[in-house]
Parts: structure tokens; sequence; C-alpha cells
């Protein structure tokens, strides 16, 4: 089966937004097997839409679109998909119903321009967007598949995953199975040397990506059934972990904070957090976790030195070693669990930038953690990036480090 | 002019790489006046590439590539060209020589295979890169320009400004001006309704992006001088400022908390949270402007009703209405600016999801803000996206709220 890619939208051809899309589509394609020959941007217009439509419908098999179905004049995809094929659009009074409801819902009446999110053609089906009111479009004719999804990513991403692609099984030939390994603490060069010789295997493949919060592994195999596949992933995995051990710390969608969350939730314990340079972001990562409430109890973003002290690190403390400083992050970490009477705490503080603090350089951070076990503490600097990047890298090194210290892999010191 | 990008990889293809070049050339583009209607990626495939370059030839007159320049057998860029124009390649001597030289000065012997970086064909002209081994091309015949540049981002980006661009200065016409307007409080339909017969303007134009954070008003106008293009924009801006008053709140690169930060400090006043359902993102937001520290006292995560109630609200209001009510957001605001001494205090509780609690639905929000002028108070309900979506939303009518407080365009109760 070929594909092909074609994202709708001005906004990517003035350069204010960049393409993510076609590389996450890029990447699924690959692991379905489906050949990618061609990715194209066009703008919000009509003709162009059309053009590049009727040349990739005769050089492939399955074009998927995204962008083009929101309710503006603007928003032209189901038009395209239209015209390409002759066919009428006309309003489906059950997605209609269901539009308006979604409306009502959030206390809003419909405008009436977004009835045409309602609207099909003869040959197209509705993807459910439960997330957006954009429904999606299949449309199957003349033995080629036309997959339309909204611009917005997340919107995106659901719908493929739950709707386009158990769509798209009877076309693959074999199936495939795969699994990521997430890796903390390493780079991808260092996880792609480490892997050595195991990245040119054939099948399963192995693939390294950078993402924001990880290095992801992943491993796909492709068999007569799944079973097999999966069964080949597996072995794939038990020699990957060989070789990067306790670096791996969970698999497809965990995150740092979910796999904490699991392991304090399993134990009953509790968690508090007083945090300085990453200002409320390391909270907020613990936080986005369903049913967090259950394990953490609070943070303090203590963004002042007069508020650590009121909160509990000792004046000395401060005047003696800095806000910035190792013995600093002890006693947040103390006093948080003091405090807060939780199992474990943790303190943070570093400098974020773009400026040094008290002749610390821009992205020194000191991290500890205080659990019945005893103290951690540990210190990370050098990192010159920008003052975001600091903080969300600060963010996830704490929480490697908390990931780790709860596993039992590092040593407290008493 | 007409241009039309062409990024060759098969690594784009595989979804291993985005193309961010396609995005810096796009609003460069714009900048530039040159209209840009197509954007491909196409793997390394001779065949291919001629056939999106044949394509491009028809309706283009600038071809920008990327890619395709390396010294290996998927290096395909030159060849593509010269078959596109039934060219020959052919060594050029005073290339080779500086491209032995620049092997022999890293002190290692020039790969065969890199030869072929020496070459040109009649139509075209070396653009130097001082920075990397290919140098690009600069192909004029018939009317049209082909700009073949490296994938690596900094090489392109070099060869970019300092050889291409002069060398269009000739073939531009015009200069733009583009300011955008950020909106607050308003979904993008309502904004482009609002907008009305403005929105199909033609220069300036406008155009309206949905944002994470905000809704974009492009304005963008073309004329003979900068000047000229920039006194067109601002006289667009008055008449969608005049429709969309308070609900703009900046523009450009301003977001809620750099603005919140700039009439803070400018006031030399101080802000303090106590924050549950968004669990720290709303301080993070806050904390991501560089200075914050200078007004931003600290956050208050207080995720469960007893930290709650240990930093200040009365345990009756929490039994009496809850821990998701209007009178403990209120309690927060309150509690928090006693607690951490600021001008402003601001309190904000609600069930983040994806169950409800206390029995109030997924999606309900309290804001409170306190400060010398007295107190507003604000509830939100109804949102049923996702937990994230939740808390983005929920921080960010925080951060609106504020800003709308502080401007003064909030009457407070007392």
């Amino acid at each position: 089966m070929k594909a092909e890619i074609l994202s709708c939208g001005t906004e990517l051809l003035l350069g204010h937004i960049t393409d993510t899309n076609a590389t996450y589509l890029s990447q699924n394609l690959t692991t379905l097997g489906i050949d990618l020959y061609f990715v194209s941007q066009v703008g919000d217009n009509l003709g162009r839409i059309v053009e590049t439509l009727q040349r990739a419908w005769q050089r492939a098999d399955l074009i998927i679109m995204t962008g083009g179905l929101g309710p503006t004049e603007d928003d032209l995809a189901r038009e395209a998909i239209s015209t390409l094929l002759g066919e009428t659009m006309q309003v489906d009074p059950q997605l209609e119903a269901e539009l308006r409801k979604r409306f009502s819902h959030l206390g809003a009446q419909m405008p009436e321009r977004n009835l045409k999110q309602a609207s099909l053609i003869p040959s197209a089906r509705a993807l459910p967007n439960p997330v957006g009111s954009a429904p999606g479009w299949w449309v199957e004719k003349e033995d080629h598949i036309i997959i339309a999804m909204p611009g917005v990513p997340s919107e995106m991403y659901r719908m493929w995953e739950q709707e386009a692609v158990p769509r798209l099984s009877p076309y693959t030939d074999g199936m495939m199975f795969t699994r990521i390994l997430r890796v903390a603490g390493l780079g991808e060069s260092s996880v792609e040397e480490q892997l050595g010789a195991l990245i040119h295997s054939n099948n399963p493949t192995l693939a390294t990506y950078a993402k924001l919060d990880a290095v992801d592994v992943r491993i796909t195999a492709k068999a007569e059934t799944r079973e097999k596949a999966e069964l080949q992933v597996l072995e794939m995995e038990a020699q990957v972990r060989q070789i990067l051990g306790q670096h791996i710390f969970g698999i497809d969608k965990d995150t740092l904070a979910s796999v904490i969350g699991t392991l304090l939730q399993e134990r009953r314990q509790t968690l508090g957090i007083m945090e300085s340079l990453t200002g409320g972001l390391l909270s907020g990562m613990i936080t986005d976790i369903p049913g967090s409430s259950r394990y953490f109890v609070g943070g303090l973003v203590t963004y002042s030195s007069e508020l650590k002290a009121q909160m509990g690190v000792p004046q000395e403390t401060l005047q003696q070693f800095g806000a910035v400083s190792e013995e600093t992050a002890r006693a947040m970490a103390h006093a948080v669990r003091q405090r807060l009477g939780t199992t474990y705490g943790l303190g943070i503080t570093g400098v974020a930038g773009p400026d040094k603090q008290e002749d610390r350089p821009v992205g020194t951070v000191y991290i500890a953690i205080e659990g019945p076990q005893g103290t951690f503490a540990s210190q990370r600097a050098g990192w010159t990036s920008s003052r975001s990047d600091n903080r969300r890298r600060a963010s996830l090194a704490a929480l490697d480090i908390l990931r780790r210290f709860l596993a039992g892999s590092l040593t407290p010191e008493s």
C-alpha cells in the first residue's frame, strides 16, 4: 500500500507552524509497513488542494489529509475531497445533533457556520472526534482511501490511533507489533552507541527518537500474526534491557511522573515538593497524572528566600550556603516532608537563567530527596540552554532521581 | 514572484526528522513578499525528485531545495536538477581545489566520492558554504531560479542569509510588515465572526490562528517600503482593536504571563498564588518569564484539603462549602495574600478530571483574586475535555482574569 500525506493550512506556508503532524504520521506509517513517497503542504486554497489531491490520487492508494476541517471559510478539506470525487456534501442529521449537543453542553450556541462540520458525502463516513468539534472523514472509493483528520495535533493523534489505524488493518500485509522503551538519563547518541549492532537489525527494527521528556527506543516487528510479531518484539526488548538496564523507566505511554505515581500508589506512600527554579513545573508534571491527589499532598513554589524560610528552611542554611546550594536543597526536602507529613520530601533549587544567581552559573541545579530510608542529594551543572529548557530538564532530572530512589537503585546516605 | 519549496531526504518520510527548514524558509519568503503556494518532502529517489521539480518548474518562478547535497549515492539534488534541465555535471577545478584544501585543513584525505560536491552544470553557480563541505547551487535558466542548499539547518540558514537573499533582492517587489494581535477569552470562530468583513480585506490581509494559549489575529501588509507597509498594518490594527477591545492582550511574542509580569513590574507590585486543580501549572506559566522572581513571591500547590487549611483556608469554609467552591477560592486568595504578604493573592480550585469531585462535574473552576482594590471572583464550568486541557484552560482563564483585574477592566466587589 502506497500512502501520501497532504497537510492543509496557510499557516504552514507562512511558517507560523511546523508540520509535526507529517512527522507523526510518517513514523506511524513506517510502523504499519505502509510506504510513503510524498508529503505536501498546501495553503487554504481550494484549487491548489484539489490539484494536489488529484496527483496523490494517481500515485497513491491511501491519502492522509490533516487540517482544513474547521468551521471557517478557510477550512476547505471537505470541499476539496467533494470536488475531487464529484460528490455533493450534505448535512448528516445525526452528526448535526451531536454537534449541537456538544455546543449546548458547553453552554454556548452553535454558530451556523459550524454546521459544515456535520457534513458528509456519499463515499464518506465520519470519524468520531470526542475532543474537538470537527469529525474526520473516512472516504473509500475506487480502491482508494482518503482519511481527513483535524490539524490540531492532540485531536489528530487520538483520531489516528483510535479510528484510522483499526480501519486500516485489513489493508496492511502482515501484522505489526510495536513497543516503545522509554529511556532517561542518556542522550540519543549514547543510546545508539550502546545498542551497537542491534540498531541495524532488520526484523524487528530498532529506531531511536529524542523526545522532550526522554529518548524512545522503538522496536517494531512484522509477522503473519500479531502474536508472532509480539514475541519477536519481546525477545528484542530483553536484549535492549540487558544493555540499557535502569535507564529504561517505562514503555509506550509511560512518563516519569506516571511511573512514580504507580510506585507511590502501590505502596500507599505520599510525596511533597519544595521547588524554586522549576517554579511549579515539577508539581505540574506530577499532577498531570489522573489520581495523583492520592499520593501528592502538595507543592511549595518557594520563589523567594523569605518564603523558603517561612516554609521551614533554616535562615542559617540560606545565609551560610545560599539559596542555590546542596544544603538548601536538603533543607527544602526535609522541611516539606516535615510540614506536609509526607513519606517523601523533594527539594530542588538552581539557576534557570538567563542571569546567573549568587555567582552560580545558569543551569546549576541541586536536587535532594528525603525518605524513610535516608536522604539522597545530587547536583547537575552545565546546561546552557534556554530558561524554559533548563526548567524542563531540571524537572525531568528530579523525576528521574525520585524514580530511581523509589526503585531502590540509588543508595541514600543514611 | 512565486516560490515552491522542495525538501529532499528519506529521513523526512520515515519521520526521523521534522522539516523545520521549510518553516524557516516559509517565514523568510513571507518577509520578502515572495508568494509560496506549495511545499513538498520527497525521499532520496531520483525519479521522484525530478517529477516534483518538473511540476514546480511549471507553477513557480523560484524553486528552493534543501538536502541531497551530501557526498553519498543517496544525495541526489544535483543529479535531479541536471536531469530536469538536460545539462551535464562537470567537476569545477576551482571548487575541487577548495574542497581538497578543506579536507587537508582538517587533516583528512578527501574520499573520492566527495568529488561530486565540486560539480556544476553550465546554468549553475556555486554558493559558498564555509561551514560545511557542500557548496550550494544557484541556477538561472529560462526565467526560473533554482536554489539548492544543504539540509543541515545551520549550514542552510547561513547560506540563505548570506548568499541567497542578496541575490534575490532584484526579484522581490515590495516589502512586507506583519503584526500579530493576541486574543484571550474568545474562540477562533467568534473572533472571525466579530471581525466580519475585515477578514476578507486584501491588503493588509487578516488571518486568525487558534494557538494553545490564545487566538492570534495576524495582520500582514505589502507596500513599496517597509514603512508604508507598517503604516497600513497599524491602521488595520486600530480597527481590529475597536472591535475586539479588551480581548486583545498583547502583540507578537507576548503571552498572558509576560503581560502580567510587565504590569506588576511597572507598578512594583507582587503576586502569590494558591492553586489546586492546576497543580503547579499556573505558577509554572508565571515563572516561565525571565525576571519573574521580581514580582512572583511564590505559589502554594495545595492539592489536599489539609494543606489548604494548614496554609490558612478556614476549616469552616472547607467544610461548609467544600474544597471546590467560590468561597474556598476566595479564602485561598485571601490566605496566600496574607501569608506571603503580596499585593495580590490568587486562588484557584476546581475539578480537572477524569472523575468528578464533591459532586462537582469535571471542568468546574473557581478563580478569585484579592488585591488592594477588593476581590473579584469568577466561575467557569462545562469544559469536558481531557484532564491536561482542563488544567491548561483553567490556568489560562486565571491569567486572563488577573490581567484584566490588573488593567482595571474588571470591577472588584469592594
